[in-house]
């Protein structure tokens, strides 16, 4: 019997084995971090955001994210180009619409990457996914910077009608993660207050979604089980840690030393 | 009796319930470290320079830092909207002119965002503040980098000059720190050597002092009490560290867990 | 006798009785791990990358360093304009070529700062090399990313060959590292498996000596003597880390505690 957790102790096999490049078009902000989070378990980490290298970056990367974090207009285009390149090589893109809501700027942004950028999957807090659906239908946004203060029941419908309309998986994250393309919906329950106390942590978990879809196809359960190791190595960390930058030394620490067992001992994630 | 250490004590507090959004546009070098103090402090961190979205910020925000560390000319303008935006909402801005005086690049700029960008507090280190007020009367400049190598004697006279010609606090840092509009004069001996050695902690400084001046209108009992938490931290810190690599996770466990009982007891802090 | 050991451990004191400031146009990934690691072995480090600044700077810092690896094609001639001035004013400038062999345009962006910016030394690890050594013969790039594919020996004979023709110093970084300026040869043997999981590391050492090089006119002997101290910090901070996170703070405690004592005991050096 194949469950889940078994899924997610598999997808972090591979990508031990494969060890995946990954490229990374994303914010100043959290560009260390995404990095080490990538080696630390067990991928390899490009951040490149030149126009000229990123058609040639498409054929090496097993997957790309795009990030808007600390956005400016030069470099959407690009990352639509790597987008696009991405998908021609049947490569998955991870977008992370961070702060989408927040200004008309990044919502215009994150309206246009979804649409232009062969999106496969979205990561974003609760906040941000409901400014990404409430793009959709015009509404008017309701985020304050990066925080979510959104819940996710009042967002998950809204979630589900854009996951099914754009045909793009939608992983939400908060105190309990929900991945849905529309049709079926795992829920993950790993995780620790903590983690919002760190600046990164959901571009990390985005860039794992990343590590993770490079090497299982099915963009539901590859967000699914990495959501489930990353926020495994939250609930680690926290345990051992005294505040938030003893946690973010412990949360790369336990990304590293994860193994198969830990997952199936430690995730807590069900659905269909 | 309301003293200085109260107040500090009250700062925090108001800074943990009404969790200030502060806008950065901040360098490259310290923008993971600034988010994260002010995370771990309480306040809520947003880093964004997209002249785009300036505006809107300023009316999420409850305050503004500017900081010139990795300066380029294409930013100057987005910082110079960003601080009159700010003014017109009533927020106030903190200005950090890092390696001001090391060159003509730095200077010139310096100069045009204090006459333009409306800022209310500026926090330097020594030679930063002699640079900056050496600027208004056209003397050479004499710093190497961004390091300080005047001391707090030399160059207080020219800081209360500047305050009183410019209208703008003024927070000088070094081994004991001074803050002054001019007028009034408060002196924090909170602090660690330790904090020399990592680079960071004067920008981290920076946007605390912005945090407090988000929720107390006084900038000059906001950026020293500011300085009394942040340097308390930093002796908290420095108690545990073994060098400047557990220094900095020290830190931010020491802003996350400091406590307005911590800041009474430890807050070294007097003056007018 | 004047032993190899010696010598490092006479440039660790040289670095930090001068505290040389460091020059660095380098990757936005690693500009805070880079700083801190100059703070902590004792140097001054300055990032900027305005070409309006790099003149003075060129006059200030005792090196250059030059780094490509989040390289965009704007920041080039401000490069090449930097290590011609550096040159002018006699100082070391170190180039790391990230990922050079990945792309096309990192391929040619590296040749051009090698024939154009006055470079002394170039750090890399063997494939960064191996592409390197490749260019200047017209042979297909061969690197996955920034990691390194190549064993030491398959890419010497073409690391001293690049050197001879082009007279710099190249430092091949691995299991174990070569020193080379075509004639003479140092290996150093410090360093651990621990510094390939942390982004930044290379980038780290080409700092490293780039603030040796800066204390020790031989270029050959300032990057072997350095490799050997950053190597030996890895190795001390491998000791006692439970991963990449706790490692890298480690790692910056173990250069700001690095006696030359502890060089002359642990430093694995030998050549001519």
């Amino acid at each position: 019997m194949n469950t889940l957790k078994d899924r997610a102790a598999e997808n972090l096999i591979a990508v031990r084995r494969n060890a995946p490049l990954i490229h990374n078009i994303t914010n100043f902000v959290v560009m260390n971090v995404t990095a080490n989070a990538l080696l630390a378990i067990g991928a390899s980490p490009v951040m490149a955001h030149a126009p000229e290298e990123v058609m040639e970056l498409a054929q090496l990367a097993g997957a790309l994210v795009l990030n808007i974090g600390t956005l400016t207009r030069e470099w959407v285009p690009t990352m639509i180009m790597a987008g696009q390149a991405a998908a021609i090589q049947g490569k998955p893109v991870v977008f992370d619409p961070v702060g989408v809501g927040a200004t008309r700027f990044r919502t215009d942004t994150a309206r246009k990457i979804l649409k232009e950028a062969a999106v496969r999957i979205v990561r974003g807090n609760t906040s941000e996914v409901h400014a990404l659906s409430d793009v959709e239908s015009n509404s008017p946004p309701g985020t304050k910077g990066v925080d979510a203060v959104h819940s996710m029941e009042a967002v998950l419908d809204g979630a589900k009608g854009l996951a099914g309309r754009s045909g793009v998986t939608l992983a939400v994250t908060g105190p309990f993660d929900v991945v849905t393309d529309g049709h079926r919906q795992i829920r993950v329950a790993n995780g620790h207050p903590l983690m919002q106390r760190v600046t990164g942590t959901g571009c990390m978990a985005s860039a794992v979604i990343a590590a993770f879809a490079a090497v299982d196809s099915d963009p539901v359960i590859a967000a699914a089980t990495a959501l489930a190791v990353f926020g495994l190595a939250g609930e680690m960390a926290a345990a051992v840690a005294g505040g938030p930058g003893s946690f973010m030394v412990g949360l790369l620490d336990a990304l590293y030393g994860m193994t198969p067992e830990k997952v199936c001992e430690g995730a807590r994630i069900e659905g269909s």
